[in-house]
């Protein structure tokens, strides 16, 4: 099974008067958005499902994902707000025998929550040595059995420049 | 200052009568790289120096990339074969001393030594979950100041298949 981090793309920044979770993609966020998932796309991803955290920024990143046929299921879940732990899906999401050995489960959200949960699943602890930028993705390979926490594989790390 | 970690290209098989040392990159192993190669230069990346082991295949990879115009710098390195340890350049090569902030240095190298020197530089400790492929590659930024290991930041892993 492979999982797939993806960061938002470039939001509004904080302002008086705008919710945090209100906020929403830039034009330039939006156009590069778009621009990394039809190269992703051309380069043969396709996600089984993509889950998003319910923040404007986010879910407009996965709804430019699913425009770009990168997936046909799109669902939002709070375990991937900002303030999350990844204790909070890891049983629930990567249970082997929720999924076939083969699926391409793609995880829409926020830093640094996306890169710490990298690096349990890769080392079992966190060390803030990733760099994620917004629309940069990660994918990671999890192991075929026993359990995932520092036993997952990291097969690409990529800021969107070089996706552009 | 940033590293790049390249992986040699798909080379000949081991066999009786040649060796290890000896075994060039296959045509195929030779036009990848080429096209990552091409790639990379497009992207704007170009590194100060590119140091090779001396291994043909890692040779060979590194003239290819000299070849794209990624760096008019070329050294072989016996620091760089498949048995060396980081601790057998890390003082010479990362030494703050000798190098600017800004210099890009590119290590054209093996597996596993080139994956478990990135973890060694990013968690301090080796645990194979960096997965390296042939002709792919591995960008780390270095701390400005202080110890590298443990310290240092991967922005990128990419395996040649999304740069083609």
């Amino acid at each position: 099974m492979e999982l797939y981090l993806i960061r938002h793309g470039i939001a509004e920044e904080r302002q008086p008067g705008i919710k945090d979770e209100q906020r929403s993609l830039t034009k330039e966020g939006r156009q590069k958005t778009e621009k990394v998932a039809q190269r992703i796309k051309k380069l043969g991803l396709q996600f089984d499902l993509i889950l998003t955290s319910p923040l404007v920024r986010a879910r407009q990143t996965a709804e430019i994902l699913i425009a770009a046929g990168l997936s046909s299921q799109l669902e939002e879940s709070l375990h991937l707000a900002p303030d999350r732990q990844i204790y909070s899906w890891l049983a629930e999401w990567l249970e082997p025998k929720n999924y076939s050995q083969n699926t391409q489960l793609a995880l829409v959200g926020h830093e640094p929550p996306l890169s710490n949960w990298a690096e349990i699943l890769l080392w079992g602890e966190v060390k803030a040595s990733l760099v994620l930028k917004k629309a940069g993705m990660i994918g990671i390979k999890l192991p075929e059995t026993g359990s995932v926490l520092g036993r997952s594989q990291m097969f690409w790390l990529t800021p969107p420049k070089y996706l552009l």
